[in-house]
């Protein structure tokens, strides 16, 4: 802690006048060594409606250069929104490597709102509950301090503040008809708050309660939240270390890799170009009601260099409406990426309800290239496996199809393919050295596919293999499996 | 072109069937040269309802690489949208160098729709077509191939198709009430788009226009059109050349920084202390009230380094509500900055309706920094002044309030404060190396500077001086005249 200056026998306004003067200097400070240490700061405000969420963010930014903070707002949610899964408006909105983002309202207001409403569903409830339990702790786990504040007010000042405002026109429109609710219902409110507050305090990411009755007293109790939070987290940044059975997501047997046959998986031309034709057909189809039901879809391609995975993708593409789908292709994250925890960039790729997104690399790059090039720690990619499942989880519990396939050749079926590529002038520019130096690696490799297919075959978004050898079999097998799956999500 | 085989005594089929083949592989081909060259390539398709447009983009794509191209569907118009101005959703989708967009549905069938709507207003439709004609000019001036094509079909086809459409559950959404109205009034909208299309053709942004029924064709035309457009883009950029009088724009007459007084513009602490708390409310109040009327704001701040800049944006947030504004401080560009338009990262910071946003530098750095470093060349920056003019025109256009500060002090002034930053350890970080460099080229700055105040102090967005050799003085100088501008927007 800072010098304190000496405040024997001063008035309590003098006091805290010199108190937040304090505070005020320390948070400036501590902006610089926050970016410095690189650290992301996540500072979630909640609270009930007038209590003066605005001005606090507004306080604490004062002291601040607009180089380190953005202020995300998200009280209002937005038709976007309503197009992606729960967590989405606020995954995208988290700080990157040394700078501060506030959000006025976020995923604590919005699963209390949905406890409180009438049409709510309670599994649809559950499921927000564990989304927001591991986002908070993949958030810690990946090097962000969150601090979560909830600024109260009581019944009668918040109706006393909300008719203040109401009197004048040019801020009555900031009263929307559920804040009048809440004042209405505060007492029920207020249960609904305390639970969720009991439900999401965790050692890792508490809560801090600020008493909102004067502004002054709330403005300096929230930056000493903050300094306090940020100077421990600048001497100690452990992790969440949560204690959870880190295996707990059911999962598939999981035939090793070296174990998969391939020689058999073959298709005629013949039956290839008629298959080929019947099932494109059958996939458009399907993508016309799939859009019209609003159901999300996300196909996920890995696989070994050269195992056909583009040639695959574009098979199921041919037929689609290009409105309706996008292919992602996944290289080394930018920077905006690679500051950021690293699901980040793959819940910016999201697709609407009804649409069509795939992804030609994924979020497994975590367990593979990086665990395999260092860049990222044993801890880190070790806690992936449940990262990654809890991230299906949710998409899954959006509604979305989750459909993985794992692009499977033997290595003599590469060395072949390379050699090809290096052969054929217009297909030069599709190997490189890096992917020999990978070939290089394919043992290491192998252990590290069987662990993961192992690890995240869930029964809620399950790995398939396609046997690429023959590439007209696998493209077969892409095809019959996404028809499949699609029609299981619609109900038939 | 690339060789063509004899097609004497063939089918019109089979010759179709042959063209087809090799105008997919030219793009193929393309796709790899035009990411060498760093073209980038924007392909506006535009067309009647149910023409085929999507199915047309879709075969081309399959003839690309994912990493190459970004389908952008258009079509519906949403909410954010709405609360950006006209040009908002078209320029912040255009490609990086090397890449293409495919847009279905753009500029052109918004304007039509206008044109053609009960409610539209005409002064609001002149302004769009001076957007529009800008926007055409300054992307194919700034290095874009703008590809624009049009698919025709007729009433009687329209009709038929549509009722196929309708026929199916799947596929009958697909159909809108303004689809079917636009068969019901199919001759009006023939004479709009007719007159859209006349207002739009320009010899370096010329529409296509492709017949729609027969998919094949209509696939095959547009694949000439895109292969021969590309090859006549690698082979010569020459930009627009557009015949304008490069200096309509009215200007104010403009006092040269030299002889602007500063010793005068003083004020005392007891002045400032007491104008500032009563200057702020009223900002305070305003900001309420231009958020319930959706006003947006800009606000752009230049000067010379340590003139103020920073603290005087200070002085203008902090009485405002953080949701209400953002500062966006301008460093360098990033990559996916860079290589874009130098005007798309200014689009995707623009402020919401109602919102303020306040820019620490600007575009301006086009004319100033970019200039005298030679980041662009001499044409690229002459003719920036025309384009930001555009840009800040078409803001106004929208209902925006852009207030545009350079902050003067004199060359005396600025060493003293460097001095004072390079002694105080706690100030060491806002001075580099790069701030001496720039004092060095100050004589260089000053005739550039002087130029741009010249050539941009439009009416509709005029340049203020904010002396700021005495900091207090400038700041209630600023905040004076955003109150002004914002009272005279709000009407009063």
């Amino acid at each position: 802690m800072g010098k304190e200056k000496n405040t024997d026998n001063l008035s309590p306004e003098k006091i805290r006048k010199i108190r937040l003067k304090e505070e005020r200097a320390r948070l400036t400070d501590f902006q610089n060594k926050t970016a410095e240490a690189k650290l992301p700061v996540l500072v979630l405000v909640e609270g009930w409606a007038a209590a003066g969420k605005g001005s606090l963010i507004g306080k604490a930014i004062q002291q601040m250069d607009p180089r380190f903070y953005n202020v995300a707002s998200l009280e209002v949610i937005r038709e976007e929104d309503k197009r992606k899964p729960f967590l989405w408006r606020y995954f995208t909105q988290i700080p990157e490597n040394g700078k501060f983002v506030f959000m006025d309202s976020g995923w604590f207001s919005q699963y209390a709102d949905e406890l409180l409403s009438k049409e709510a569903d309670p599994q649809t409830c559950v499921k927000h509950l564990d989304s927001i339990l591991s986002f908070e702790r993949q958030l810690v786990d990946n090097g962000y301090l969150l601090v979560k504040v909830f600024l109260n007010i009581s019944k009668e000042e918040q109706s006393k503040r909300q008719k203040a405002l109401l009197g004048d026109e040019d801020t009555g429109w900031r009263v929307s008809t559920s804040d009048l609710e809440q004042n209405r219902r505060y007492k029920e409110y207020q249960e609904t708050f305390n639970s969720c507050i009991a439900k999401t305090d965790r050692t890792y990411a508490p809560w801090h309660i600020i008493d909102g009755a004067n502004k002054k007293d709330a403005e300096l109790a929230f930056l000493q939240i903050l300094n306090a939070e940020i100077e421990k987290a600048l001497a100690n940044r452990p992790g969440a270390d949560s204690p959870l059975l880190k295996d707990h997501f059911p999962k598939n047997a999981v035939t090793p890799l070296a174990d998969i046959p391939l020689a058999d998986c073959v298709t005629t031309d013949k039956t290839y170009k008629s298959e080929l034709k019947r099932l494109q057909k059958e996939l458009r189809h399907l993508h016309n009601r799939l859009y019209r039901k609003g159901i999300p879809v996300i196909i996920a391609y890995e696989g070994w260099d050269a195992a056909g995975k583009g040639g695959n993708i574009k098979r199921l593409t041919e037929s689609l409406d290009p409105r309706g789908y996008t292919v992602h292709p996944i290289a080394s994250p930018l920077p905006p990426e690679k500051n950021r925890h690293y699901l980040w960039r793959f819940y910016n790729r999201l697709p609407r309800t009804g649409h069509i997104a795939i992804f030609d690399r994924t979020w497994y790059g975590r367990v593979m290239v990086e665990r395999l090039e260092g860049f990222c720690s044993e801890k880190d990619w070790q806690r992936a496996f449940l990262e990654m499942n809890e991230f299906e989880r949710d998409l899954t519990d959006w509604g979305a199809v989750v459909i993985k396939f794992w692009v499977q050749i033997d290595k003599d079926t590469q060395l072949q393919r390379f050699t090809d590529r290096q052969n054929t002038p217009e297909k030069q520019w599709k190997i490189t050295d890096e992917d020999w130096r990978n070939r290089e690696k394919w043992d290491l490799y192998e252990v590290a596919i069987n662990e993961m297919l192992e690890k995240t075959s869930t029964t809620f978004a399950p790995w398939y293999i396609l046997e690429s050898v023959d590439k007209q079999y696998a493209r077969i097998k892409a095809l019959k499996i996404v028809i499949a799956e699609l029609k299981k999500a619609l109900g038939n």
